[in-house]
């Protein structure tokens, strides 16, 4: 329809109103789908906290199963608190950094906007501050989860849980902040769309820091040389929370979007839910099929660390690979695990649950492999930030856990470690009723 | 807008048509936005029915944990039908009240709109009717598992299923339309935003009345005035269903905002799933810490409770809250579980898995905190509210359990409930395999 | 801002073009949410791997828990590539067959959208190829699952792996294009509106062939005629994965709407959601009465599949139907697995968690019911179709395994079966530190 020549003067008073309307009233829409997405997708990495835990309450013993849930459930309360009181606005300091709060000028903790927000006070361009907090909260739990998983079976209750307020509230934010909350790496060009390094690699440096500081499990590295298996409880367990957490990981990358109001950015996350999909699925069969190869047999363990390597291959760009893209990406992830975890063992490092091969070896490969399909990234900086984060979070957290051992000690002694952690330290068994084997 | 007399009849053929459809076609996008928010909080609060399963199936005896399954997806799908057949339309008179169905002219069961349902016959400023039966039918069968746990381990199957018919069918919709149906509470000014007493008290006072007219397991207390422990089968499992349970508030909380079409309501939304999950860490933690000072050791199971309690608390009151507010909110949820489990005890009231603290406990609390922050709450009102509840749904619930018990008995023999009631009453082990210890 | 009075007659060149880019650009918004819709019912979809995961694991003897684990997490991996690589392109070829790509002329695998994709090269009538993709993928996967579950605890792991193979690649794409690919059916107006015979037959019909080819389990069969229940080892894992399936139908039924920007599709949508649920309860209610009325006691697993039975009944057609509808069509679905579970051990086919009954027997029965409230099907076009796939399907599968028994052998030997497949294939049992019973 073309107005111009038809309509006549006396009309404007007619029409102006109509477009003035049109521009004074804003599109909230993609606010509210951003904001959804936020909400969304921060529910599904919630529930990767229950992924976690039922990971690692399958892979310990059945006598340290109450202490590993005890862990998990403690660990995402605390890194609740930790990051509201603290880590949110020390990682993103645009949002709230040098506010004047109860704590005086030096920073607040984390406000949420004034109900029944009106639109004119809303980031439209953007999200609700709550919903965003919301998201990046579950992300920093995560984190804290992949600790646990590797100390397991002889570390104290309480020493974890205060590495954990540590972490979640000042060690991951000041590093987050430097890619996330637009600080040096992120000016430099480092890549790391959803986290590979920024959450994975920090979990899995600061689990290996304390997997050398607390050292093995008694008996698990003979005299000999030998290693000895101790093998996971529930296996049906193990694998319920791998596939929570690749159900989890598709708000991990696809929240990271950051945006859903458009079409380009809800057809991205479309793009990140497939290849986050194809990396898990090409990671657990290059596991399955590398293990025939191997091992003669197929390992299911090593199949679900190598979903999980294929889910954290893909983590730091899951945009911009083609599915067949992910599909190596992932699958290599998956080679990496099952190359990487008996080669923990010669190092005499025991991670129980393969978290350091997962979510440190895979997270660097990832990171690496994003110069392959995004043209933005230099290999030159991914090694920068793979570095900068390894340096900072392994030394600040076998700095954090040579303290906590001067101070209190952070392993439980050998005779509880042999009778369970579950009834010397807890006094609680995960599985009464049952007459262990 | 009148555009009849100042437009020039020339300009008419041209404008009008744009003009007419800028007005007759209203925007819908706030209607699927909230019918999408009642879908996908639904579906949350549905899987909440896995995490009572769960977190029962844990707490009680391996001997009885195939009846308490069967409980669970009976109870839910029993809560299904009779919701649709009398629950809903009872509960929202205007939805469908005194409109003439197949039960003749008293009230209609629930009717579904057309399929295909056109704008203008759709209730624009709200959601599908759909959508709403849904989420609403997944309220009421949360309280009827509220009352399962509390009742575990000795009662029969059959008139359990009958009290869940009555509770779900009739008393909790009569009580819920006080003031979720525009009832008198509504009209006075009693405030419960998600149902910390609309339904977790309704569910734990069906459960306190259930437990008197039932009496304590056999063995549980000793003549000796000893209480003896009998300890939760699966500690995963009952820790899995916490995180369900966890997850599927945010659905719970958040769909009860029941309008997401606008900045001000997505981002009330995103303010509740913040302040819902702050609740739930501060009373894990709560728990956690109270344990450790008072018993000397973490108790995972009082750590679980704690959350729940949390959760219950700020249930009232979800959105009007800071997350300072929602972490005191819900620690005292926690501290309230940890003090009133063994409180329970000394009156030999046996609640298996503490559902009575954890829901109607810290239901009275959450109900009382909503004066700290809504400005339109009185402690007069609340109290009122309370006791309206409490009173009608315990006099009920003591009555219908007392008719059940004088027509078909309600409890096993004591040999059945030694033997468990998975072989006795079902003749079917949940852990055949396995030598109980 | 107030335009009347300055505007002069010069400024129409400015109205015009917002007026004419209100016209140009169009709404993305239903794009938009039919592109979340997608992404949301298939993580919904993408869930149910682990549902079944958890009910064929909790319903073998765990002396075969590690390999059905094993074989889930395979062939949900399997499936993912396979789909990519023909399965998708050959069911859709209106996205993409006869594309040239890496694999010559023939056809294409799948391929995304481009990042950022341009509002104007969006299908903007439907959604994202990657959302759809996403979405179908998690349908394949859900099929041969439903494989998995029948012939448990006796086939060998790497021929069923690449019957998987074949059937997600090949014969599933091919039976569904004849439907929803806009074949043959589809033309003739045969109506299966999320799948009962698409999807689940077809699974019902590949499992039905499998377990004729491989026999029944050593000893499930006595020669006296007898039939030896051999118990599942975990009904609180079975139930999990039936609650699991039970949320993860929401997507499946719902997101088989295919739309959800406008008022009549999320309306259905919801409609959808509502019927579904009330199928599953109904159908769990039929098995729990049932069982009590003809056994004496109530059977939990029957109430299991009773609610997967009224689940699969209501997929062929889960709008139509009013929520009385959805009722008797579940509950007929649960009769149906409470009759032919039996049935099927008197034909000697050993279908070890009743997938059979469950997806094929109440698949064929959901298909038939589509006539009593779509006005649109015909028997016979219903029951052409159920034949058209039982005829390929049971005959495409029966010929593979056929020639997969010839070439690898399809069956462990018996010492392995009697030992148990987790230690003689896997050498790794799924609850190590529990005795036996």
């Amino acid at each position: 329809m073309n107005l111009n020549k038809t309509l006549p003067v006396a009309a404007l008073a007619l029409i102006v109103p109509t477009a003035a309307l049109a521009q004074d009233a804003p599109d909230v829409t993609p606010y509210i789908f951003t904001t959804l997405l936020f909400l969304m997708a921060g529910f599904l990495v919630f529930f990767m906290a229950a992924g976690f835990a039922m990971l690692e309450a399958g892979l310990v013993r059945s006598k340290n199963v109450t202490m590993q849930l005890t862990k998990n459930i403690g660990l995402f309360s605390i890194a609740s608190i930790m990051y509201w009181l603290i880590g949110f606005n020390l990682m993103y300091p645009g949002d709230g950094w040098w506010i004047s709060g109860w704590m005086g000028p030096w920073f607040s903790y984390t406000e949420l906007e004034a109900v029944g927000l009106a639109a004119e006070d809303a980031t439209l361009d953007y999200a609700s501050v709550g919903s965003d907090f919301f998201f990046q909260l579950m992300f920093v739990a995560a984190t804290a989860s992949i600790v646990s998983g590797a100390l397991a079976e002889r570390i104290k209750l309480w020493p974890f849980l205060i590495f954990v307020a540590v972490l979640t509230g000042v060690m991951y934010p000041i590093s987050g902040s430097w890619q996330w909350g637009g600080g040096w790496l992120s000016e430099m060009g480092f890549s790391d769309f959803a986290g590979s390094t920024v959450v994975h690699s920090v979990g899995g440096w600061a689990a290996l820091a304390g997997a050398i500081v607390l050292g093995a499990r008694a008996g698990k590295y003979g005299p000999d040389g030998k290693v000895h298996p101790m093998l996971g409880s529930n296996l049906a367990l193990a694998t319920l929370g791998t596939f929570i957490l690749w159900l989890g990981w598709f708000g991990f990358n696809g929240g990271s979007q950051l945006a859903m109001g458009t079409v380009g950015d809800v057809t991205d996350v479309s793009r990140i839910f497939a290849n986050t999909n194809m990396a898990a699925a090409s990671g657990a069969v290059a596991a399955l099929i590398l293990t025939q190869v191997v091992y003669g047999k197929v390992d299911l363990t090593m199949v679900l660390n190598g979903a999980l390597a294929g889910l954290v291959s893909i983590t730091a760009e899951p945009l911009a690979p083609t599915l067949f893209g992910s599909l190596w990406i992932g699958a290599i992830g998956g080679v990496i695990v099952v190359f990487t975890v008996p080669m923990l063992d010669k190092f005499k490092i025991d991670d129980v649950v393969g978290a350091i091969p997962v979510h440190l070896f895979a997270g660097i490969w990832g990171t690496i492999a994003v110069v392959f399909y995004n043209g933005d990234a230099s290999i030159v900086n991914q090694v920068t930030g793979i570095v900068a984060y390894g340096v900072f979070t392994f030394g600040a957290s076998f700095i954090l856990w040579m303290v906590l051992k001067g101070i209190m000690g952070i392993r439980v002694s050998e005779d509880a470690e042999l009778a369970g952690l579950d009834t010397t330290e807890l006094g609680m068994e995960a599985y009464p009723d049952f007459s262990k084997g």
